[in-house]
């Protein structure tokens, strides 16, 4: 039989008096002296974060919580109608799509920016990287991600507001100035408004908080995770749900018998 | 045909320049101004908590993140070596779990406690009432939520801390008062150590925020959402997950083929 | 330590060159030789349906399977744009409504006659019976499961053809006859039409086919794990789910923004 | 405003005293007429199956039901213990992973076949096309689809009994023997035995049977479905998952506290 290789993890463990979790003593040195999202950064990261990071990260967050009526809510608000003793499933139900479309911009544009810069020096010259990553895209007929927003026009109002955050903490680097680089690049070369959108911004400050772009996901699942339990506790209070699935329901089966 | 019914939602919209959250304007007044903690008591009450209700609601976010290697964070992980494409799935999964037995005690406590003290005047006969909420569990044989702990003996140490840092804030109130009723009464009808739990304290205190029972389960959500994220990236980092699944199928095929 | 209990499944396990499905050997026993309905029982009872069996059973999970554009099939939907790549998480969002409202019932109805007829005998008094059931109800002011339809009326024609097949294979006994008089006893006690509903008739069938009413709501997951699978792949083809979240949000951002 | 697209669907409706499923009458024309397998099909192709593509769809279905202890098993019957009243979140859970690693072969085989012989005449030399697909997976370094198993050598035992019911149906066409000779090629390629695995006999098949590659995983998520409702069914009979995990976090317990 093969050889077993020992269960380990850093995430937490308990004994009869005491808790811990990431190496810190749960009620001793984090209740109370953490916040939800110092406490979301200990968790993916592996320690606490300074206040200045904290800022930072605790923004990117707040972005990330409510978008309204997107599909994933209408989903966990349709789910929540169905199985009401079960709230969890209705927020399973609409997480299940933080998938590429809606959510995975951070993620995709973090992973150019992090190709694209790590590893090299601080002389490298963002200026062709931006054009490379640029003609890269519109070779492969790609949409560069992180620019460009089918509402929110000529500006995303949170990219400058995140930016700014970032900079009064130190945060705003190379991935941010690349990615304005690419940004600008993307707007010459497609002849179209292209600002930098909140998911860009986005994965740009997790790449200058040194978050890989692979996890990036897991702060838009953070962000979102909460969202859907607003939406689900809405749904209790004042239901709508029930309305949206009859009228689609009527609408088919109106169209159906109808035809000819 | 049935009249329509408006849909109505006070979750948020956007504007091609606004984007307005639960009334507020969301880069202007939520960015930078609110920590997460802070914007998960707004999306699930409407309001802005004020500094005291933001500490005792951040520590209770806080303790609910991370328990370890519980069913869900092992489910998660065994989810994202199967779909590492789809992150949010593997949280989805394990969220699925955020059910009746392992983190329901909140909701049914609160649900208790404030069965027992709404609309009650400051008059009410709290010992009473919990020897009358002790007798009547005992007698449908159901156990008290929110006391015992399997490990945790004979104090869970988080519950002092949460109810410290409660005091502090000015949110030790009755409710509190009728859990520690409860466990008093509880030891003595049982003629055991029954201390109040992590999640009756958590119960406590969500009553004593105003959150209606109902939704106690989705501020469990919220806190474990954040660490299931945070085991699977652990998962990514330092697989243990394959490890698990390999030992219980070799146990199973071994123990079945070995059948006389 | 706690002394470790082994870990035994009767599910199936491989070697090099077997592979053994509930005691069969999969490649020679059961491919090619039992359907999709068969393996399900097989899974789900641990022996083979006689063909009579098979038939019955079949019919239930055929009726489970679509039922147009329900809360979770739109979800399912929703969930399908959102992440694309991701098809198993879009049916799993769907899956998550399987509960209590709109998929509960025939795990409800099976309980209740499971309850008064099993360790009875074959003089038990099923009239008697049957009103002491929907007394029950009216006095806890809960509807009686497996009865009325809000569409289909005066009958559910599902019923009776399920009801015809049973009959001809043998399966037509005590739980469909003592459903029938809590039918026929709720009418007259609510003076209303209250025929079997499909729900109700697979509650009564597969308690003939002697399912707990445990696992009832397996059945029915199966069935709609097949339609949700149709709806994904009929909005791969044919998309509706953007447009209906299109009208929801705009209707949400056009009443919210309306406000005086 | 953006103008409405109307809603249609072709899956299913209902009036008063008809429900019509897939343009077809369900109680008259589908209960007792056609098996679970059969409705699969006309679920996701529209049409009723012949009786010799349901035989060979049917073995398909039933090949994935049931793969022993799999993650998604594990998975499933974990959820379950967090959740027992919630049966549809466990199985929901589990089908999380029917994802790229354990279950997405099929699909990617498919597309692979699909991708080289669609839009092909009956003189295209398959010999070639294989020896191309070999070289420009080994280019890529990218495993070829559908061929090896890491325990079923030298062959997985249920391909040729797929194959033989394929055969035996009219249904073992070029999709089927490009694949045989594409793990000819590999095998010479990589100078190791690369059997025909049961996904890749599936994924031929399906091609055969003229499933879009899309929609493959469809067909797994249908019997992963099935098989997890088993696993779940089990798991409330004779429970193992709480020992699964009880082991787990005990090990990563004392290996975290007993590091130096």
């Amino acid at each position: 039989m093969k050889e077993r290789k020992p269960l380990r993890s850093e995430m937490g463990w308990s004994t009869t008096d005491s808790i811990t979790v990431r190496g810190y003593n749960l009620p001793k040195d984090l209740l109370g002296k953490i916040d939800l999202g110092g406490m979301a950064f200990l968790e993916m990261t592996g320690r606490m974060p300074n206040p200045r990071e904290a800022e930072v990260f605790n923004a990117l967050l707040v972005t990330l919580v409510e978008h309204g009526m997107t599909p994933q809510a209408i989903a966990a608000r349709l789910i929540s109608i169905c199985s009401p003793e079960a709230m969890q499933a209705a927020v399973a139900a609409g997480l299940c799509g933080v998938g590429s479309v809606f959510a995975g911009g951070s993620e995709q544009i973090a992973r150019v920016l992090q190709g694209a810069l790590d590893g090299k020096d601080a002389n490298a010259d963002l200026t062709a990287m931006a054009a490379e990553i640029v003609e890269d895209h519109a070779r492969r007929k790609a949409p560069v991600p992180g620019i460009g927003h089918p509402l929110h026009k000529p500006i995303d109002p949170r990219t400058p507001v995140l930016f700014g955050i970032a900079e009064k903490n130190g945060f705003r680097g190379r991935y941010v100035a690349l990615l304005e680089l690419i940004a600008a690049a993307a707007e010459k070369r497609f002849n179209r408004t292209l600002p930098i959108n909140a998911t860009g911004a986005i994965g740009a400050l997790l790449s200058e908080l040194g978050f890989p772009w692979r996890v990036c996901r897991g702060v838009a699942i953070i962000g979102r995770a909460i969202g859907l339990v607003g939406h689900v506790a809405e749904e209790m209070r004042n239901p709508i749900a029930y309305e949206i699935y009859e009228r689609a329901e009527q609408e088919v089966a109106t169209n159906a018998t109808a035809k000819p």
